[in-house]
């Protein structure tokens, strides 16, 4: 750590309480020092957070990007029905930053980071010579054996997901338009909430097959699920809960940054419509072969291309 | 993960051989799904290798790159005396980079990795704005409650070093000076070598009572061993082991990058001259109070400023 970052570290280490007695060692040793429960395989998850990749100063308020930032870790934990329990942040700021942001960047992280009793445990500091530049990492666990992975698709099974999709990347486009926002107005763009509850209820009953997390868009991350299960999906376009607000049908196939679960279920299992107070839709079915496929009301289908969400780079 | 960047994440995957069972899913999740040995705690670090801050592309080969960035991780777990398990990368890259230059980092970090037997288990891509960005997360584990800290010192404990201290900033002054050097014949700065078997046989051996590596530089790090531990010291100049090829005493004294280990021992205890085919030398003494000294051989003493290493953004 560069001597001029320790008041940001110190502010740091002062704010982000260690909490528990599963980290034994945090900020200010060569490494932390955690115990996870007993029986628990370790979740380990990274995520950058870049200027102008994932979010733009113009546009984001600080504690907006720090949630964000945390959001995407917690939420790929979520994704695999673990806890998490612990998060480290890597952190290069420009050096004319001033310190204001980095408070509230800090804060809107913690702030998350507290809610769902995840510590702050370590992390690094540099110089950037360009852009703000953060890396999130999450510690999670889960019981050996239930992490739910991409690959338990089969054919059969339905494929559900959670909340409703579209309204990240319809804000996305208000902003790119130069609309001025009130990010408190668009907390699923500015403030998203990690389905930690859905995740860890899908494993404890045994509901979900297989499961990842909106971050890349509907039809890329079914892709996913459907490369790592070799298998082949269709999902209803009828079906599809698309979000209020100006999303539209492309919004919500394509759109990334949702923080919401896809998921599939065996058919024979009931899965709630509302998990933890999120609704729960069921948009379409694993299938053999490797297609993805988008079915209309009148039966016509057409392959379901990924669309590659490449946030705004 | 961006889909343009998938052919680099699959070379990645094909190249990081999943070993042994400690990984049960690696590359391809939302999380990198690990079991720790029974018993054991979890360590956890993270560190940044940011282009013209950590490297320059015009002084160190891709495969130097990603060595060191490898090192910074290893060597963090080498200072609590831990075993490393699995390394995770974010790496951003700016989209003109050759994807040559991101095989042989690959390779200069994947041959250490393999060496220690640390798979690469899950990471980010993104495309970066500016400048090759990586951060390397290395988790490890160590038998609960004897992971070595920065704060077990106490008064009267002697002080120790590994290797040799100064070559590594002495190499980086002559690229400063615009010297064409041969990587493979300045191994102490392009190819440091983490020192994991010294840190786990002080730790196997009950030898250390608090440690630290060197990347701060000897000033600074000794500094973290007194602030976390509550002590002084004085480091005695004229057993400082000097490096040759035109290392000086500052380069010991605050070179940063050396990726030596720094410990201390109780007055009783028989440090062995060379472990693990290191050498260790005694080169000074934990104090009461909180000042950290410099003791010629004459007598005198004066205050060791930390020296505050920077790299060299």
């Amino acid at each position: 750590v560069p001597l001029k970052e320790k008041p940001l570290i110190q502010n740091i280490r002062r704010t982000a309480a260690l909490r528990g007695s599963k980290i034994k060692t945090g900020i200010g040793d060569d490494c932390a020092v955690l115990r996870l429960p007993a029986g628990q395989e370790a979740l380990v998850t990274t995520d950058f957070s870049l200027e102008n990749v994932h979010f733009r100063r113009e546009w984001h308020p600080p504690d907006s990007v720090g949630h964000r930032c945390h959001a995407r870790g917690l939420s790929d934990i979520a994704a695999m029905g673990g806890v998490p329990q612990a998060a480290f942040l890597s952190l290069g700021l420009p050096g004319d930053l001033p310190q204001k942001w980095v408070d509230e960047f800090v804060a809107g992280l913690l702030k998350l980071a507290n809610r769902y009793s995840v510590p702050l445990a370590g992390g690094d500091t540099a110089q950037s010579p360009d852009g703000i530049l953060a890396d999130i990492v999450v510690l999670g666990s889960v019981p050996a054996g239930k992490a739910i992975l991409r690959s338990g698709a089969r054919p059969g099974e339905f494929l559900y997901v959670t909340g409703s999709l579209g309204s990240a990347v319809a804000t996305l486009d208000q902003l790119r338009d130069g609309k001025k926002l009130r990010p408190r107005s668009h907390p699923k763009h500015f403030y998203p909430e990690p389905r930690r509850a859905v995740g860890q209820y899908l494993r404890e009953k045994k509901l979900a097959t297989s499961m990842i997390d909106i971050s890349d868009g509907l039809s890329t991350d079914l892709d996913h699920i459907c490369e790592e299960s070799k298998t082949g999906a269709v999902v209803y376009v009828e079906a599809l809960p698309v979000a209020g607000g100006g999303a539209s049908l492309r919004d919500a196939l394509h759109g990334g940054d949702e923080y919401e679960l896809l998921f599939t279920a065996r058919p024979g299992r009931q899965v709630p419509k509302i998990i933890a107070g999120v609704p729960v839709t069921r948009i379409g079915e694993i299938l053999p072969g490797s297609k993805v496929r988008l079915a209309t009301a009148d039966g016509k289908t057409q392959i379901l291309k990924a669309g590659g969400w490449e946030h705004f780079g």
